[in-house]
C-alpha cells in the first residue's frame, strides 16, 4: 500500500476513503478541511489522534486501511463519482457533515443531475400499494428520474413502474453496486442500468447489513426533490426516510390508505403529522411547484429557511418566549386551524415545541 | 293578525321571524339592530322599504307575513330557542350576521350547551364508511354531543354510533322538526330525542328542500368544536360543510380512505388541502386539545400524571437534558421502537421535544 498512497490522485484518495471510513462518520468533515490525499497521510502518520472531534474514528479507519492494505486494495476509479464531477448530484450538499464522501455507480452516471423523486413504502406492500407506487412512478418518470432503493415491495415496484413507462430510476443500493441486493431483483438491477443507475456510497464488495440499510437512506431522501411514502407501517424505515427529507427541506407526501390497514397505519400517521396527501401524480408535481418558486438550497443555508408555505410564516411568527396560538396566528396572518396545522409539523420536525402558555421557537 | 301582532313578546316575535324570514336573509342583523318586536313593526309599517341594504327581503316578508296571516299562524313557543335562553348554543354565535334567528327543538334542549362535536360525511356511503363514522361517534359520544344531519350514510352512522353508546346525539334538520326527513329515520329520530335533539332553524311545517341542505349544513359546522368528514365523494355537500367549519375557526379531520375510492376522494382532497388525518378518535381529541380529558383533572395533578403505558414509562425515562433513543429506551425498559413511538406520541403532545442529541422532557 505504502507506494500506491505517495503516488494516489485526489480521486483515487476519495475512492478509498469510501473503504476507510464506514459512514457516518466525520470523515467527510476532515476532507472539506485537509482534502482527501493530505487527510490519508495524516492517518497513516498517526496525526489524527490528536484532534479530539474524530473521537475513535481514526483509529477505526487505521485497522481498516491496514486490512485493506493486506487484502490489496484495487480501485475501479471508472466507476466512481465525487462531489465536483459533472455528475454530482449536488443536492447531496444538503446533507452537510453527513453527505456520502463519494458515488460508486453501474450505469448512466448522467441520469443523477436530472431532477429526481423518491418513491419509498414498505417492503410487505399490499397490492394496493404496489399498484400505485408503479402508477405514480410511470407517471412522474415522464419529468423525472424515479429514486428509490430497490428492496421488495413499494421501492421495487417504483422502480418497474418508471422502467415499464420508459422513464429511467436510480436504485440506492445499501452494499457495493457488485453485490445486487436482494438477489431476486437482479434482472430488474440490470433493466435499471440500461437507463438509469445503481449506486452506492459503500465500494464494490460491501455486504447488505441491517445498519446499513439506515445509514444509506439518508441518501434516497437527499437526492429528490419530494419524497412520496405510498405504504408503510407504523414502525417502516420509510418514515424515517420521510423525515430525514423533511429536515433538510424536501417536500413529503405519502398516499392515504385505509384506516385498519396495517401497511396504512404509517402513511396515515405521516399525513396526521406532517405529509401532504397524495392521491396523484400531479400532487407531487404540484408539491414540487412550489418548491421551484423558492430559491435552490445552498449547503450554507440555515435549516429553517428550508421551511414553506404556512409552516414558514408560522415559524417565522414564533419567538423562544411560549406564545398562545392566537397570537402566533395574529402574527403569522393564518387562521386558528392553519396555525395549528402547522405548528404540529413544526413539532414534528423539531421546529417547535409546546410548552406552558403556548409554542416556542426551536432550532433542530 | 293584526290583533296578535299587538300582544307579541319578544319570544313569539321572533319565533314568528324565523316563518316569515328564509335563510340567508339580513333578518338577523335587523332583529340584532332594534329587537324582533319593533322591527315586525317596521315591516308591517312599510318603513323598511327606506333601508337599501336590507335588498328586496322586506317585500318578500311582507308577502310571507300575509301569507301567515290568511293561514293563520299558530306560534309552538314551548319547542322554541333563542339567543339568550340558558339552553342557547352560544357557538352559533360564531356565524356572525348568518346565525339562526333561533331554534325549533324537539327532544333535550339541554344537550345543546354540552361540548359538541360534528361527523358529516356521504349519503353514499360504504360500509368503510359507516362502520368508521359509527365506531368514532360511540367512542367520542363519552365526552361529546355527536351533531350531524339526520341524512343517510355517514349522518345517520354517527347519530346510530352515539346512541349504542349510550351517548347523546343532535340531529340538525333542513325542514321543520315535525317533518322527520328522511322518513325511513323515523325511528331513529324517535330514539335521538330520548337522550338527545332534533333541531332546525326552520318553523315546523317546512319542507325539506335542496336550498336548505346548504343552508343547514352552516348549523352543523358551527355547533361542534370540530367537523370530522369520514367519507365523501368530490363534490359532497359535507365537503362545504367542512370548509364553512374551518372558516369560522372549527378543526377539521378527515378520515383518509383509499385511493381509487369514489366515497373517499373528497376526504383525501380534503387532507391534502387543509384537513387534518383522524384514523382514530383519539386525533380528534387531539386536535382540539382535549386528548386528556378522560381522568378527571384534579386541582394540583400535573398533567402528565395522565400518560400511561409506554408513553408515561418514556415520559418518567426523559430528563430536562437530551438523551440519545437508546439510554431513554434502556431507563424505560422498552425497546427501541417502542420507545421511539412512544416518543413521537409524546412530542405531539408536548411533553417531549427532539433535540441535538436526543429527547428532552418537556411540561406541556
Amino acid at each position: 500500500m505504502g507506494e500506491v498512497n505517495t503516488a494516489l490522485s485526489p480521486r483515487a484518495a476519495t475512492a478509498l476513503w469510501t473503504a476507510i471510513a464506514e459512514p457516518p462518520s466525520p470523515a467527510p468533515t476532515l476532507i472539506d478541511a485537509v482534502g482527501p490525499v493530505p487527510a490519508l497521510e495524516m492517518l497513516r502518520a498517526g496525526e489524527l489522534a490528536g484532534y479530539p472531534e474524530l473521537g475513535a474514528h481514526p483509529a477505526r479507519w487505521l485497522e481498516r486501511l491496514a486490512h485493506l492494505e493486506a487484502r490489496g486494495w484495487d480501485n475501479p476509479a471508472e466507476h466512481f463519482l465525487m462531489p465536483g464531477d459533472p455528475h454530482w448530484p449536488t443536492q447531496l450538499a444538503d446533507l452537510g457533515p453527513e453527505r456520502p464522501l463519494g458515488l460508486w455507480v453501474e450505469g448512466r452516471p448522467e441520469v443523477l443531475t436530472r431532477p429526481a423523486l423518491t418513491i419509498v413504502g414498505a417492503r410487505a406492500a399490499t397490492p394496493y400499494g404496489t399498484r400505485l407506487a408503479g402508477s405514480f412512478a410511470a407517471e412522474l418518470s415522464a419529468s423525472h428520474v424515479i429514486v428509490s432503493g430497490g428492496a421488495f415491495g413499494i421501492d421495487v415496484a417504483a422502480h418497474e413502474g418508471a422502467l415499464a413507462a420508459g422513464g429511467a430510476t436510480v436504485a440506492v443500493m445499501s452494499c457495493g453496486i457488485d453485490r445486487a441486493y436482494p438477489a431476486r431483483h437482479a434482472r430488474v438491477f440490470s433493466q435499471i442500468t440500461g437507463s438509469g443507475a445503481i449506486i452506492s456510497e459503500y465500494p464494490p464488495g460491501t455486504a447488505p447489513a441491517r445498519h446499513r440499510f439506515l445509514v444509506r437512506n439518508r441518501l434516497i431522501a437527499a437526492l429528490g426533490t419530494a419524497c412520496l411514502v405510498v405504504e408503510a407501517g407504523r414502525r417502516s424505515g420509510a418514515l424515517a426516510t420521510a423525515r430525514r427529507a423533511a429536515e433538510i427541506g424536501r417536500e413529503v407526501l405519502a398516499v392515504p390508505g385505509p384506516v385498519g390497514s396495517r401497511m396504512s397505519s404509517g402513511t396515515n400517521q405521516l399525513l396526521r403529522d406532517y405529509g401532504i396527501c397524495a392521491t396523484e401524480p400531479g400532487d407531487v408535481l404540484e408539491a414540487i411547484g412550489q418548491l421551484h418558486a423558492d430559491p435552490p438550497p445552498t449547503s450554507n443555508r440555515r435549516k429553517h429557511d428550508c421551511l414553506r408555505g404556512e409552516r414558514g410564516a408560522v415559524h417565522d411568527a414564533l419567538t423562544d418566549v411560549a406564545s398562545p396560538l392566537g397570537d402566533i396566528a395574529r402574527r403569522a396572518g393564518l387562521t386558528g386551524p392553519e396555525t395549528r396545522r402547522a405548528l404540529s409539523g413544526l413539532v414534528a420536525l423539531g421546529f417547535a415545541a409546546e410548552a406552558t402558555g403556548g409554542w416556542h421557537r426551536l432550532e433542530p
